[in-house]
């Protein structure tokens, strides 16, 4: 979990000043932190971003859609950049030069590939849903063959890529620094809220522990 | 502000279904809810995404960065997505397939142009920092020369493009109401956290109140 991640010409375009960071501990604290991502591919030679959801086993990111798609089809068996990025702050400075955000990302590279194995897409969606919320998969109506056709599940190795990370108050120019300006940090963060049941659950149906586990956003 | 986005072949491939939606008071809300986006890009042939932030001035969105940058040449005047997305929940269902999240996005297509001019240039950055914290912009350093050579700033016109939004509760299979399932959503938003001064202050320097004006996510 320690090993960096390859630093290839095009991650090194990726890499942003001294922010740049690539241990694998870092990479996945953010992945693990933040479902949302943003997977950027190609059709005819033109870009594309699709936000979804993204999950992580091992060393793989694990992404999915309808089989209908053809934004999905299009990155299946391509080359894509995947990209999660966590808003930690404002970082508001003396100049307007000097704004910023305090923020935790990360971008991957590589070749989506289609998880074909029935058994392994299966183990990959119970992932995903286990993932934000412990052991409910088990609790659901279990799949159908007719489900997992409909579902197309891509993944990608966590082999090529980067992490930005910046935190802390603002940077300014040393002689700013004497102006009667306010400058801080302005928290932002993602807030769960209070579940909201469905007017069709059975009576007598208690909600499980697990709905309340959600955490987005925290470092661990 | 009630005309349609173009939507062209390309922009059909992004509409999901019944939730597309391209008018542009929606699509303007949501670019003006959340300055957070992703652009995508290629080099050579290859897709790159670049989370940053975006800020609207009547029909054209823009988004900045450093001149030394790379990745931000290399996407101006060239073909981008832009990508905007709001996570307002997640939706739990009696089934792993209808699990769904609710959301708000937008995704806009082409040709980044670079602001060249100046003056457009200082409206334009007073235009996003005024945007997150109104008024601010006037009361800071002024930016110098030097300041907006080091900064570019890209802009797209808002002419191609939809949006997609989900909310409410989840659809299952009729047959699997009947289940004694826990099923509803867990909403989720982004919270603006109380601000932390620069222990660098001068003395008598007040917060203003543009600091606390900041508020995301929020429709309208």
């Amino acid at each position: 979990m320690t090993d960096a991640l390859s630093i290839t010409d095009r991650s090194r375009l990726r890499r942003y000043h001294e922010r740049g960071q690539f241990d694998r501990e870092t990479v996945y604290g953010i992945l693990d932190a933040q479902p949302m991502c943003s997977v950027g591919y190609t059709i005819d030679g033109a870009p594309f971003v699709t936000p979804t959801l993204q999950w992580r086993m091992g060393d793989h990111v694990y992404w999915h859609g309808s089989s209908a798609s053809r934004t999905l089809r299009n990155s299946s068996s391509a080359e894509v950049c995947l990209s999660v990025a966590i808003l930690d702050g404002f970082v508001l400075a003396r100049s307007g030069m000097h704004h910023s955000v305090n923020s935790r990302s990360v971008t991957l590279f590589g070749m989506a590939e289609k998880v074909t194995d029935p058994e392994e897409k299966l183990t990959a969606l119970a992932a995903f849903v286990n993932g934000l919320f412990p052991g409910r998969y088990e609790g659901l109506r279990p799949d159908t063959a007719q489900d997992l056709k409909a579902t197309m599940v891509l993944r990608m190795p966590i082999a090529e890529g980067s992490a930005k990370l910046r935190s802390g108050g603002p940077s300014d120019e040393e002689e700013d620094y004497a102006l009667p300006i306010w400058a801080g940090v302005v928290p932002v963060r993602m807030e769960v809220g209070a579940p909201v049941p469905d007017p069709r659950n059975l009576e007598g149906v208690a909600m499980p522990e697990h709905v309340t586990a959600l955490s987005l956003g925290r470092a661990g």
